[in-house]
């Protein structure tokens, strides 16, 4: 530890309290590695303000010390971006005593949660007011606010919601000069200027650290049904979705699977069986609800929709859940692809995003290109084909070691998958951001003047590079590197 | 005109002609003051770029050369924010001549559109694709795409749709060196560092002109219906609302007016009748639409909703539309206020937003402080309740001289009510903007942390100040007060 480090430790110890603050290694091991055990760092302490007011202490100390600060939530982020430098030269700072939930209004449909909240938490506690808060996605029973809205978080129900972003009325942050930014007042309208709550959005704390936010929530769902149909192709599987999207608001997802992976899901997942009896290249897992009283039963509006698209030949065979066991089966098999791929061997793996309707032809070019630049790999693309938004994995040859492979054609399978990405006016980051895993991808692959652009904010709001260093963007290459 | 304003306008003339600057004082005059005559610049010359290229080279030049720049698109805005500095440092660049859309997508629900695109232009292309771009306002017939973004623009359809921050898929900006942010790619998942495109909308023209915009694109309208409705309160209205947003997402615009103000409207505008009959304190027009084939018909809808209102005892009588030319009736009403206003005497006019649940309150409560501390003043609340937006408006008492009132109490009387907004966690502007007429009321009514940030990111993204000087924030306040 740094004497100035040692600084900021004795003076949260002695302001805040021993609940503020630990230096046992012990206790912080769990936070200096990402949950995948991909980014390993080293922090000397682990401070937990209990107050947005702490937290503004703290960085304002930070500031005058010349201490860098690492925000962290839930520690569920998939980039590397909430894990501290190796060499020690940042203390890590958790949200996690900040848990509070503030407020829930129904009749506003606001909630105003604190950014240690945990996601499963405030899903619960709108239930109880009869209201939902959309976004979700696998890490909810950890993952928090803070986190989610500092990568403006995804997950599955984008397709009707948005992301993050769009769920945010306003948000509370400790600026890097440890002044309090508060925007939580939720204005529909406010032109004053630069939309700051927009900016700290997806900045990945390295701007700001949000303490809080106001949420917005919707009715919460009476009634759910999924359809999982059987598809030649993504495209017939877009087709499907257009004719969906003209005549109902209520499609809440509609993800995309290869038949193949539905296969080996089934195969390497006890309990879970094929949906639909034949081989379908394609299927498409498609949920509606009903949210309205006396709106029509999701089941019944599914089964409307799908008349047409059978007629249109769009469609090879499908099936509707007749319950929300059935619901859930279905969604099981979604989301143990990613557990059935690790059985299946290494992979590389990339959160891309394309224009929705360039996904269709994209899915199926770019696993081909890969594939054969790659000879014996496997590329596979599935998940959020309304959302233009893929999971993009190259499989590696049967056999191949796997830390060599990883440290060998690895990287070049990525540049090469998000060389074909910003061709067709992709993102290399559709919902995990950028942390330290994609920041030379970013800087390689984006136009001079949006690398400069996002330096000249970084510089502007953290002219001292406190908070959150080495992510996103470097401020200097030598000097703050993770 | 300066040797280096001159140099920039014989380098336009030589590289791009005669139609891309005119120097003509006759030609320029128009452009010079805002449409409500409030404010007066002067520009020695005006540029009108043909093409994204043209713009990026005038601005690279105008910093070479330390020429300052104000972009203007229709010159609608209630702010002053386009109209030039009056001593003549800076020119105008018109998007005038940038008026191409330059892809409509009806299937992937997609427009992108130049800058100087005027909006009804857009609304009728839309409408040949049997799309709808839904936000509309007053002044549609000039107002333009570059504007409606630089200035995050509202309208009457916000309730449904949000205001333009929400309908921009991207954006195509020249940033102040010169360089393009093309944004335009419309990724609906994005994290690839701070939102540039968030940032852009609403900056006013001050951190980057807005050359074009990728914008979202809605279902034609099959069928739309209005209710007027009288209620005893602005309380009872917002409760009616809640009791319809829990029922639909159908209701496009709900507005509030005082039953006096509907009085003045009809004794003033000809060929107005009352919509109902007796005497009610307030009045509400709720708009609704169906878009979706087979949708239940939205007068029917209106019926059904207002039954459980009446139940409750929350409207005191209600019609509702039997035909278009009633909803149009309805509506000329609401759009007649401005002009009615006018003609009963000069009037302090705010345009503010509060929290929706506030605002029923506010209304009130800050009419009667207002007119309790401005003896003989009426001040009246009106327009979109259900985004907590309204125009808060101060009439002079009988028989005020118009000029010495607008310099003596009304200043006074902007800067009750902004006090009374700021109280409430509202905003000083709603949909208008900073432009020039709210400048100093912002720097007076915002946290120095706010205000120290706006300049930070002005002063990363345009250090020389070159684009539109003397907006929003001011970057050395000697240097560049219009």
């Amino acid at each position: 530890m740094t004497p100035a480090q040692q600084k900021l430790v004795d003076t949260v110890l002695e302001r805040f309290g021993s609940k503020a603050v630990t230096t046992d290694p012990q206790e912080i091991a769990p936070w200096e590695s990402d949950w995948r055990g991909r980014y390993h760092g080293s922090a000397p302490a682990l401070l937990s303000p209990g107050s947005t007011a702490e937290v503004a202490e703290i960085v304002r100390l930070a500031g005058e010390l010349g201490v860098k600060i690492v925000p962290q939530g839930g520690n569920t982020g998939m980039v590397g971006g909430a894990t501290p430098p190796a060499d020690g030269s940042a203390l890590l700072l958790s949200t996690r005593r900040m848990n509070r939930i503030r407020s829930i209004d129904p009749a506003a449909n606001l909630a105003v949660v604190e950014a240690g909240v945990i996601l499963a938490n405030l899903h619960e506690a709108a239930g109880e007011h009869g209201r939902r808060f959309p976004l979700t996605l696998g890490a909810k029973g950890s993952a928090t606010i803070g986190g989610l809205v500092s990568t403006n978080a995804g997950g599955t129900q984008v397709l009707r919601f948005g992301n993050m972003r769009h769920l945010v009325a306003g948000v509370e942050v400790v600026l890097p000069d440890g002044s309090v930014h508060d925007g939580l007042s939720p204005l529909k309208k406010d032109n004053r200027g630069y939309d700051l709550t927009q900016l700290m959005i997806g900045a990945e704390g390295t701007i700001g650290i949000v303490t809080a936010a106001t949420l917005r929530l919707y009715p919460a769902i009476l009634e759910r049904a999924a359809a999982w149909v059987g598809v030649a192709n993504p495209e017939d599987a877009l087709k499907i979705l257009r004719m969906m999207e003209a005549r109902t608001i209520s499609i809440e997802s509609f993800e995309i699977i290869p038949g193949e992976i539905v296969g080996h899901v089934v195969a390497h997942i006890p309990g879970i069986r094929a949906p639909l009896a034949g081989e379908h290249a394609w299927q498409v897992l498609i949920e509606s609800v009903a949210t309205e009283p006396g709106a029509e039963a999701p089941a019944a509006l599914l089964e409307r929709l799908l008349v047409p698209v059978f007629e249109a030949g769009l469609a090879q065979d499908a099936v509707i859940s007749t319950s929300e066991a059935q619901v859930e089966s279905f969604w099981k098999i979604r989301d143990s692809i990613s557990e059935t791929e690790r059985a299946l061997g290494p992979a590389m793996q990339h959160d891309i995003s394309v224009p929705v309707d360039k996904m269709p032809r994209f899915m199926i070019e770019a696993a081909a290109a890969a594939e054969r630049r790659f000879p014996g790999t496997t590329a596979t693309a599935f998940g959020h084909l309304g959302d233009g938004n893929v999971h993009f994995h190259v499989r590696a040859p049967d056999g191949a070691d796997r830390d060599s492979w990883y440290a060998g054609d690895g990287p070049e399978i990525s540049y090469f998958v998000y060389d074909l990405v910003v061709a067709e006016g992709g993102s290399i980051s559709a919902e995990h951001g950028i942390g330290q895993m994609k920041r030379a991808e970013l800087e390689r692959l984006s136009p001079p003047s949006r690398i400069a652009a996002l330096k000249a904010i970084k510089m502007a709001l953290d002219p001292r590079g406190i908070l959150n260093p080495g992510k996103l963007v470097s401020l200097a290459p030598e000097a703050d590197t993770p």
